[in-house]
């Protein structure tokens, strides 16, 4: 099914490239903004990915079918009271916010209720850049979005979730809360806080050396220019995972020290054998 | 100046894309190849880049003015002796090891003596990818190379060496081989030592969760998939600076650490602006 109308709320890089990608392939017929800042909602409104912006959430919400709440991860689970109060019955509410288990619980206890129903969303997309200033409509295309599996709602409503996110060219998973943000831990937030790390310590290196940094280094620590903002709200909103998932990491960086300070090179061989074999096992996983 | 004959040794990667690069550009007249293996010299016999191979190092190394050691790094120390004692005087000779301090000790020793002179380069070139059949000539195009600045070596054959990488299109820095290695096992042999402890962790996810694996995990495990066995040798040839450069970063890692468990948000955010500030930095150094 397609959406009547649909809004965004907080046209950032992910929000704004959503009703890019909308608007591109006509998935809903009419697009609301809302923005906090009065600024934003004038930029906002001469946009044609826009057909109305406004400040007040009451106005925006009013007559969606579908809201997507596209802020900072941090002040999502604080928005969706408020939203669903305002949202129409058999609406439904999802999110772009990279840790969900908190999202999840507070749009659980407050959805149904004769209101909207939440049901959490991870589009796992995005860009070493953030803002609305780096959207494009292609953000979402080939990219994989995690939807949780919440209870007791109705199949029908989350059907149309998947469809929502695979109108815009993503390729939809199920997963529990849970289970996401263990996997994210991991896949995402380890990947950025040893970018960072690897960053973070090689800011003391004179220029010389840098002018002789690689393509390999470049690579590994690209993520590391994610906005700081941003990464600071991730990784503490899902503290317990991303320290879980970087004890295996000091784990396995504490065999290959092993390793070299003994000389013991077949194991070092065979360790870095495993890393091969992971990073093909991801190329097979390419299209 | 423009070389007469050179001798590349060993037709790798790295060799290989040098003969390439040096035919393209015209650099020498007669490319010579030298290989241990009878069907690589017949393999590389057809090729245009060569003008002979030969499995005798002797014949190999016979008439040129310039040889080119591009062997494994572990192995070319062992050869400098006998190359050198069959090098003509006046002759220069190189490689492209990528560890340099042992390699440039025994080049030094046994070098002058009527015979040829080595001063050692890292051509900072590479791909994850290793071997002739992923040779090509561009290899060295923009990408630095380190030419180490030996005592009592003519300052004409030091420039001479300058010349031949700037002419495959390389930037050329001179440095003392123990700062070089002190250099690549920041900017080089970490970030590979840190991309593959982190596949090997991640080797244990399951499928579900690999195929939830984004640009940014690709981007830092790329190097992951180098050659296991170069690296081995790599790393142990290094290993001193290596360890003393991990230590460095799993201080900052545990800052990292520290910080996220005490939710100590603006020491997080600081460290991870750190880290976007590196990473700009290096932005600048790119053309």
């Amino acid at each position: 099914m397609n959406f009547e109308q649909v809004t965004i709320v907080g046209p950032g890089l992910l929000g704004a490239s959503l009703a890019m990608a909308l608007r591109n392939r006509g998935a809903c017929r009419r697009i609301v903004v809302w923005a906090r800042n009065p600024e934003r909602v004038a930029e906002c409104s001469g946009l044609d990915w826009c057909d109305h912006a406004d400040h007040s959430l009451e106005k925006a919400v009013s007559g969606s079918d579908l809201i997507v709440l596209c802020t900072s991860v941090e002040s999502i689970a604080a928005l969706i009271p408020e939203v669903i109060s305002l949202s129409a019955e058999g609406s439904l509410l999802t999110d772009v916010g990279s840790v969900k288990k908190k999202i999840c619980q507070v749009g659980e206890e407050q959805g149904g209720k004769g209101k909207g129903t939440f049901i959490g969303s991870h589009p796992m997309a995005g860009s070493e850049k953030s803002g609305m200033s780096h959207a494009r409509p292609d953000l979402f295309e080939g990219k994989p979005c995690i939807v949780t599996s919440p209870t007791n709602v109705p199949d029908s409503l989350h059907r149309s979730l998947h469809d929502f996110w695979e109108r815009v060219g993503m390729k939809v998973h199920d997963m529990s809360a849970e289970e996401h943000d263990r996997c994210v831990a991991h896949v995402s937030h380890l990947p950025h806080l040893l970018s960072s790390s690897l960053a973070h310590c090689l800011d003391e290196i004179n220029l010389d050396w840098r002018s002789l940094c690689g393509q390999g280094l470049r690579d590994t620590t690209r993520i590391a220019e994610g906005n700081s903002d941003l990464w600071e709200q991730i990784l503490l909103s899902n503290k317990s995972n991303v320290l879980a998932a970087l004890a295996e990491l000091e784990s396995s960086i504490s065999l290959a020290k092993n390793y070299l300070a003994n000389e013991q090179g077949s194991e070092l061989r065979e360790f870095l054998e495993t890393g091969v074999h992971f990073r093909k096992s991801l190329n097979a996983t390419e299209e």
